[in-house]
């Protein structure tokens, strides 16, 4: 399908159709992507007010065979949100549509526009009591509506679900300009197809989303959080078992830590002080949050002496503050940071099943050694099976001298995870970046249903072309 | 678009591609639907063994352009099992598919074939010491496929989710006679559409679910279920407020019960014991269950004393021993075989916004009073918002006396379910019973898109036609 360039034409058009401040001049972080990687372009920048807008919008969009790109934050990792080649589109950023538009604190449920910012609607949340649990690095600046265009992540999904789990209705414009108003309060609704778990996740390509009714949960009285020295990835997993046989579904989050990481963040941001030593090769990051009367510092000081007892835990310190709590957080959330100064070669974000995860970073270990002089950062969320394994030159090297090696490091990377039955992108999405591996790794009955799903819901073919099938 | 019957033709066809033992001779049995509402017919019935021989008929029958309707437990309440008229379908009842593949203890998950009964899935998961959290009144004889099929849910959705909620991965037949190998066991995967959720809920429009891959929870430690007297369905709402206060997201279950139940049950299973002394007009039944050291029975005093000081609560009984906790339950499970010894003119699966609920019972109260002299047995899982309501003829008379108003009853209670921003089916699918109010009542842009993705995946028509779009 031959798109057409949001050009000046296309542009007076608009100006025919809408009021004259929703369209802005192009300004260069439109264009921007977190990594560097791209470069995107925009024949004419939207910046709707309501979800009537949008569709006016796409309605032009649709009818001139122009290409739209919708815009949130602008935090994704793969390359979703800038369109580097092709004829220039249509950005439609959603960050005027930033309101709150109902808080049901009875119903645990929150409903909000696209361009929220998901920590203003974990603050709405906080507000009556109750807590928004997706939580990711980029939470100040992040929209709710890339956020379940993308089905984020982050560290609460152990408990809580992904962002799709968090969803309970959509209201989404369709590539046809039609507004599917879905923004269902409901628990249980079985009337017909689910459309709202196809949007979520579809990265743009088959709608935009507008607005969303969420979940809420209620806040756990007691928080605590610890970091344990543990034996290795497969003691981290038996710990993880034992922590449910103690306390059910109530860990918030599980993160493991290579010994890397703390490196990384000695070597780059060294203010950061490090509680454990020796700093032990593998190590668990794990937050309880308990209702009922129960002490979440007490219950983590038991799991760590059962840990203990068991040899699955050598070392370790429960935070007996929220400084200290916030302190250990700290550590965990800027790993990113101190690989990003580091300079990785190559990034995965991998997800395997459980009880396979320790055999693949023992083999990803020998791998990549045979491979060539690598440093392995592996850290992430364990108790979702995903982590995030990044290659790094020896130190005193320089990315830039193995940008020639990255393609073939992320090809070993990700042959092994899907030999495993992994997922070569378990949290960040395809976007642009992943289109390759989707065909590579992807099944051809999927892949064939998800293309003619897609040409049957934008036959034109104009949302966010050449993200997720290119 | 023409479909052919399932004739002696295409079954002469098929036993050349398939071993003998796969086709069977039609038994009655498979014709029937639990409210008796409908007469299926089956020109060919196939009992395959494995996802391979599944495949088999459906090529076949798409290239036959015969129609096929997916088979399992027989137990769906909505006649997506049973097709009435058109060209005689070949009926795939998926029952000799009933391997559990594998039980993975340490990952929470079980992978089991599309066959298995509900029961023996929960048996499976209870043999590690975890909990395979849907439970619904036909879990002894119904089918995981099934299950799937209709996203179905049952008492444990306040805590646990939906069938959907509970599922992380697929193994599909495509109308195409494509296999989809989705049968993942992991937490977190983005890597393209959500062909999962699209097929689950779809009720054999799609594909047919040939295996699935479950989560499974923690056993909690304490289990522990109370009757409660409640003010009014206000009250009922507050106290559920009160206990996620108290516990958290430990409230396994939360029934409301009108006292029409318990006069229905009075008087035809007298057997039954009932607890509370006057019966009180509502009650909700409450299960809790704990882990952590915590004890539910405790737990549920606690509740009971705080409803009764903030006036909410003016009865109750705390179940003391198993015996009890079975007792109790008693009462709720056999509430639907009452109703059906009284005879229902009309019968609703609804669901209400939390805060929308107690209006909408008032008003339903009003609005049925004024149309005639009728019995409200309103019941169900208030947690979720999903209220059983059905209308019986006054005391001494017979439902058929009544069939001329089942009809003008029905569109009365969906109107106002409708009116209050409800789903007129929360929990038992649309099947064909309720195609018509999917038309009704569904957004027309979310129809549109149900009718191309349909038409997209199964462009022959094949799969349950007359099913949710009819």
């Amino acid at each position: 399908m031959t798109l057409n360039p949001a050009d000046e034409s296309f542009a007076t058009h608009l100006r025919g159709l809408l009021p004259a401040e929703v369209l802005r001049p192009v300004e260069p972080r439109y264009l921007a992507e977190p990594r560097g990687r791209w470069t995107g372009q925009a024949g004419v920048l939207a910046l709707p007010r309501t979800t009537e807008e949008v569709a006016t919008l796409i309605r032009a969009a649709s009818a001139r065979r122009v290409a739209v790109l919708p815009y949130g934050g602008g935090t994704g990792l793969v390359g979703g949100q800038v369109m580097p080649d092709g004829p220039a589109p249509l950005v439609i950023s959603l960050e005027r549509m930033n309101r709150i538009r109902g808080v049901y604190p009875q119903e645990n449920v929150v409903v909000a526009e696209a361009g929220c910012i998901l920590a203003d609607i974990q603050d709405a949340a906080g507000d009556v009591n109750r807590l928004f649990p997706l939580s990711l690095a980029s939470e100040g600046s992040c929209r709710i509506g890339g956020n379940l265009a993308t089905n984020a992540g982050g560290v609460g999904v152990l408990r809580y679900g992904n962002a799709r789990d968090l969803c309970l209705g959509l209201e989404v414009v369709l590539p046809s300009g039609e507004i599917w108003n879905g923004l269902t309060r409901l628990r249980k609704d079985n009337t017909g197809y689910d459309l709202r778990n196809l949007l979520i996740g579809s990265e743009g390509t088959l709608g935009i989303i507008t607005a969303a009714a969420l979940k809420l949960s209620p806040m756990p009285s007691s928080l605590g959080t610890a970091l344990l020295a543990v034996r290795n990835p497969q003691a981290a997993l038996d710990i993880l078992a034992l922590a449910r046989g103690q306390i059910g579904e109530c860990i918030s989050a599980f993160e493991l830590i290579h010994r890397q990481s703390f490196d990384f963040l000695a070597e780059t941001l060294p203010h950061l002080r490090q509680p454990l030593d020796p700093v032990p090769e593998w190590s668990v990051l794990v937050e309880l949050g308990l209702s009922g009367g129960l002490d979440a510092v007490t219950a983590l000081e038991t799991l760590f002496e059962a840990a203990v007892e068991a040899e699955l835990a050598s070392d370790g310190v429960v935070a007996q503050s929220e400084a200290q709590r916030a302190a250990l957080w700290s550590l965990r959330e800027h790993i990113p940071e101190a690989n990003r100064r580091i300079g990785s070669i190559s990034s995965h974000d991998v997800s395997l099943p459980l009880s396979e995860l320790p055999a693949f970073i023992r083999r990803g270990q020998e791998m990549v050694a045979a491979a060539g002089s690598y440093r392995i950062n592996c850290f992430g969320h364990l108790g979702d099976g995903n982590l995030h394994y990044n290659l790094f030159p020896p130190k005193g090297r320089n990315r830039s001298d193995y940008a020639d090696q990255a393609t073939g490091l992320k090809r070993l990377v990700h042959d092994l995870v899907h030999a495993y039955g992994g997922s070569v992108s378990a949290e960040h999405g395809i976007g642009r970046f992943k289109t390759g591996d989707l065909q590579r790794y992807g099944d051809p009955a999927k892949l064939a249903a998800m293309r003619a799903i897609k040409t049957a819901l934008d036959p034109f073919g104009i949302m966010n072309p050449g993200a997720v099938l290119a």
